[in-house]
């Protein structure tokens, strides 16, 4: 069977097409033939269906075995082993690429587009659009973005899927193995929402203390914790404390009308920089979605969140766990790594609200099994 | 009762010693009176024992009560929060400054030495070290080996115990929870060595491929994975085959003697960086310890390990997750959080490998309960 790569498909005839397209999904059609992507050809190597191809390139090989496909620079090693594992997993699957007007992303990078099991190119729905990297490569929040926006959109430019496809992040690491990162963006909202007086405040050095709070406070609306006794002082962490000045419900002792509230978010930025700000535009946003953001200290996190407070006595599991970045952040996908484990550990969902000037992407990620 | 604080201690004299350094194990005995810490005089002030302290440094206040002397710099809101938090699980407990000659710490730490419970500062044994950080402090890895080792001493000026303290770091949280983090230095060893000759191997863009291992390559010594089935070429990543080649038991393809292992170590740093070279040293101790490190990735880390592997069908449960890190690496307690509770949840030890060009200082970090 004649099968040659021009340097960007390998190419065969209609004996290729009906064997490889027609009854297993790889490549595409093309002039009553089949053009199959690189990673096809050697993935059809790799499993003895072919044992070479041809190399039509100016001052190519000959031939072009499996070693051969996989140690040149058509086939990259993350795509190879992300489209091997679909496989294996029963899919069929085809490599496209973004569409660069619909993503910031412009280093090109592959993306699968995965059927339903028993479905294929032929068909009309994709399951997953899957981005393959490397452990060791970075990973903009952009990019993970655009990835979960394209997948909502939903429809390539073959396929009108009913369902939206699952975004999907493939991570491959040193040893080969793909974990897969479902990639979504969350709704958040709750229903936390309790009145209560201003209160009058004391600044210490990394917390501020309401001597003589309203009871609902903190046992209602979550604010802090007693120092001790249910007749304690409430203590506030600075970004709760700046959070409830902002909103008229907190003075300093002390302090002129206003001033309180700038002098919290003095005292934040001493003891935390630029990411107190971020981390108060955060808090403040959750609060008004009607959630309620605890330190997240004890999972590594910046807060964990209980979206629906009635009493502190009966709080439920906190849902999510949040980190807090710029919005143009590069991800190591190492930490995601480790973010996402732990979080389904303590059954929670790992969100990442990307801070820009004036707005927040929140994203999820989330371990999958495709 | 009369309680002085002179900027240094709050003195009082015999009624004051009575009633809380020998009943209560506050402050130390001094001139028949006692003197006590600023932190535990708050403590006393916080818990109603005491209403204030006379201030009779120059230009000091007439009195101070529990929120004035928190709100003084006499006394950190860690150090009270840790102080508190051990006295309520019952601890009697002493703050210390460490030894400057047995520390490179000089930004004056406070320590706690915490003595077993129902015994006091003046019994002869100490349960616990525990120095007190905020969550936004920045913790060196120097830091920690020296507490790690000064709790190994056992002994202080005054207590010479017979069990060795716990070295404790505990971290307070923005909401003034204390998280309690155990550090040792842990005896890494296994009994993992298997001889196999030595294999020929070709180097991909970041793995090397062998195309016709010996069986035990893989099945008993547990360098790489196969790319499928049990007779398909074993798949290294590149600080395994590097850690071969530099022990002669793997050539590249081509290469000349010796050449090989330089070509893999400069295609580690070029996919990885100086980061390559600290985890080859890491990687290749581990194997001179007799245990097998794996890829960490799922779980964040560099490495999980296996100690005693017979076969890799029969591989038991890997114990350690390493994080591989520069000597002079400067922690941020949330990280510890998050790597301490990733492994408590998957039932392993968090081991940080703090590699210097010409030794490597393995430090533990658990959580614990007091």
């Amino acid at each position: 069977m004649d099968l040659t790569f021009d340097g960007d498909h390998v190419l065969g005839g209609t004996e290729a097409r009906e064997r490889f397209y027609d009854s297993r999904g790889y490549g595409s059609p093309r002039d009553g033939g089949v053009a199959l992507a690189p990673v096809e050809a050697a993935h059809l190597c790799f499993r003895g269906d072919i044992a070479s191809v041809d190399d039509s390139r100016p001052g190519g090989a000959d031939t072009l075995d499996f070693e051969a496909l996989l140690g040149s620079a058509a086939v990259s090693e993350v795509d190879f082993f992300v489209y091997k594992e679909l496989r294996d997993r029963g899919f069929y699957l085809s490599p496209v690429r973004p569409d660069p007007e619909q993503t910031t992303d412009d280093d090109n990078l592959v993306e699968f587009v995965v059927y339903p099991r028993g479905k294929g190119p032929w068909d009309d729905e994709i399951a997953y659009r899957v981005a393959a990297v490397s452990e060791r490569a970075t990973v903009d929040a952009a990019m993970l973005r655009d990835l979960a926006r394209e997948a909502q959109r939903g429809a390539d430019d073959t396929h009108t899927a009913t369902d939206n496809p699952t975004a999907v992040l493939a991570v491959v690491d040193e040893e080969s193995e793909v974990t897969y990162l479902e990639v979504d963006e969350p709704t958040i909202t709750g229903s936390t929402y309790h009145e209560f007086p201003a209160v009058t405040a004391r600044l210490l050095s990394d917390r501020v203390l309401v001597p003589d709070p309203p009871e609902s406070l903190h046992e209602r609306a979550f604010y802090g914790q007693r120092l001790d006794r249910d007749d304690d002082p409430v203590q506030l962490s600075l970004v709760e404390a700046a959070s409830l000045a902002g909103d008229d419900l907190l003075t300093l002792d002390g302090a002129v009308s206003g001033d309180g509230d700038q002098q919290i978010r003095d005292r934040g930025r001493a003891v935390e920089g630029d990411r107190f700000d971020r981390r108060l535009r955060v808090y403040s946003a959750l609060r008004t979605a009607g959630v309620v953001p605890k330190t997240g200290f004890k999972f590594g996190a910046d807060f964990r969140t209980y979206a629906d407070v009635e009493s502190v006595d009966n709080l439920g599991h906190s849902e999510f766990l949040v980190r807090v970045l710029p919005g143009d952040h590069t991800f190591v996908p190492r930490d995601l790594s480790l973010d996402v484990r732990l979080a389904h550990g303590v059954r929670k969902r790992m969100v990442f609200a990307l801070t820009d000037e004036d707005d927040i992407t929140w994203l999820s990620l989330e371990r999958l099994t495709p």
